[in-house]
Parts: C-alpha cells; sequence; structure tokens
C-alpha cells in the first residue's frame, strides 16, 4: 500500500470500519506456534484436546491474536507510519480450531489528540476477529498511536 | 512438574506470587516472528527502526506476550488443568530489544467461584514481564478459568 493511501488522525472519525483479508489457521502451524510458545496438551495433541475444556484440538489464544495482527498490519488497518499499540482489552470468546479461516472487522470507537504531542493522537480501535462462520473468535480493543498529517508551511498573508 | 505441585482454585489466595524462569529475546527469532505476524520495519530493519518512534529494533509486542505465555505454562503459573484465559488487559510499558532476557512476575489480584459451576472458579492474576534491568516491557492482567479439588467422597457419620 503506498504512502498515499494509509490514513493520519485527521482522517479517522469514530464509527469508522475497516475489513481485513483472509488468513487460514493451519493445524501444522497451529502445533508448532503451541509448541513454542503454549506448550499445554489441548493445543498439541487431539486426543487430549478431546478430553479438554475446549473438547477437540484448539489453537492457543496467542497464535489468534497474532495472526490477526498480521490481518491488521497487511491491510486490515491502514495508518500512517503503521500500527504502534500502547495495551488494550482482549478476550477470546470461541476456540480457534484447525481449518478456522479468520478475518477481522474493526471499527474505531475512539479518538483522543495529544495535548503535550500535538503531532500525534490515541486512536481506540476495537477489532473482532471472525471465523468462516462468522463467530467471533478474538476481540482486542486496543489504544494505537497515530501521527497527524505534517501542517503545509506557513505561506505569508497577502498583504491587504 | 507433577499433579501433585499444581495448584486447585482452593488452593490459592489474593497476593499470592509467582516468579518464572528466564527468556531469551534473540534477534533472529524477532526478526522470523515479526517477518510472520507483525511485518513492520520497525520489527524487521535496523535502519527503519533507528527512525521510528521505537529509536532501535523492537519485537513485536504480540512475540513479548507469546514468549511471556511460555514462561507462565512452563512453570510460571502452575495450576491445574494448564493456563486457559479468557481474556484481560494487556499494556506494553517499553519495547523488548534483542538480547533482553524475560522474566514474569505474577500475582493474585482476585479469585471468584462460579455460581453456576461448583467444580471451578475464575482466578485473575496480574503478570509482569521484566526485562534483565528489572523495567516492565509488558503486562497481562488475565482471567483464567481454574478447577476446584474434588471433594472427597463423603464417609457416613458415626453413630452417636
Amino acid at each position: 500500500m503506498s504512502e498515499m493511501e494509509r490514513l493520519y488522525l485527521d482522517d479517522l472519525h469514530v464509527g469508522q470500519r475497516f475489513t481485513s483479508g483472509t488468513y487460514l489457521m493451519e493445524e501444522t502451524r497451529i502445533k508448532e506456534f503451541a509448541a513454542e510458545f503454549d506448550p499445554q496438551p489441548f493445543h498439541l495433541d487431539e486426543a487430549a484436546a478431546d478430553a479438554s475444556v475446549f473438547q477437540g484440538l484448539a489453537a492457543s489464544g496467542w497464535h489468534t491474536a497474532a495472526a490477526s495482527m498480521r490481518l491488521l498490519v497487511t491491510g486490515g488497518l491502514p495508518f500512517a507510519n503503521g500500527l504502534v499499540g500502547l495495551g488494550g482489552e482482549i478476550a477470546w470468546p470461541r476456540p480457534t480450531r484447525p481449518g478456522d479461516i479468520l478475518r477481522v472487522e474493526s471499527e474505531i470507537v475512539g479518538i483522543t489528540a495529544s495535548r503535550s504531542k500535538p503531532d500525534r493522537g490515541i486512536v481506540t480501535v476495537r477489532g473482532t476477529t471472525l471465523n468462516q462462520h462468522g463467530e467471533a473468535v478474538y476481540v482486542l480493543t486496543a489504544k494505537l498511536l497515530v501521527p497527524r498529517r505534517k501542517p503545509c508551511p506557513s505561506r505569508p498573508e497577502p498583504l491587504s
């Protein structure tokens, strides 16, 4: 995406919505990610997963979170200077399963210009990651640092 | 860790603390993780990172989150049946850098027994991920599903 298409604080308004591309949660990658970062039986082994609270193999919630970030960074949320998050709230209302095809639907829920730094502001975005059945599997409400457009060089007022 | 050493809801109290092992954030892995899940220049390229708000190469916040999960799962938070999170709050007060050695210090900040399901409860844990300088780089306050101990089989009261 070219810099021309990227959005600054000045271009955003509360209620504005964005939709990402899609991401396939592959079983092999689910197990690899879990082995590295979340080695619990219900993310690694079908039989153990069937007997767990998940009732079947489920991706690590952090894998779902990371996949959702990829969707946001690769076009899902085209903010100038990229996506720099300060923090937020997360929820996993439903497990992500092997073969799920995820997308993120985002909505701007707050915009606050910085008082101390006039070149930026904080944008609060609620991103809902949905599976192919339209069910929410992950919700991230994040505070992001977004720059303002640089003001045009000031021109002298015409003499009158 | 054997099942004997794992903690149930009945074993926990507000204010209880836990400390994890350590995790090295390797530069190669920082760049690989970012390329897969958070492909932004300040996570991938030194020169771009120097010119960014991070003022140097920084790990994706989701890599720090995933590494912290590994620390919790591998002994940092020894709960029975593993760590099943429903959601929570996240913050990244400071970037994670290549070569940082992370650990997680956790504290139980809330315990709520389930009204509808007497075999479990929700435990709120604040986990602070610190670098080798003792600086907080990530704070996760999470709601976790924790089982109760199974009650002992009831014995008949002695006749008196």
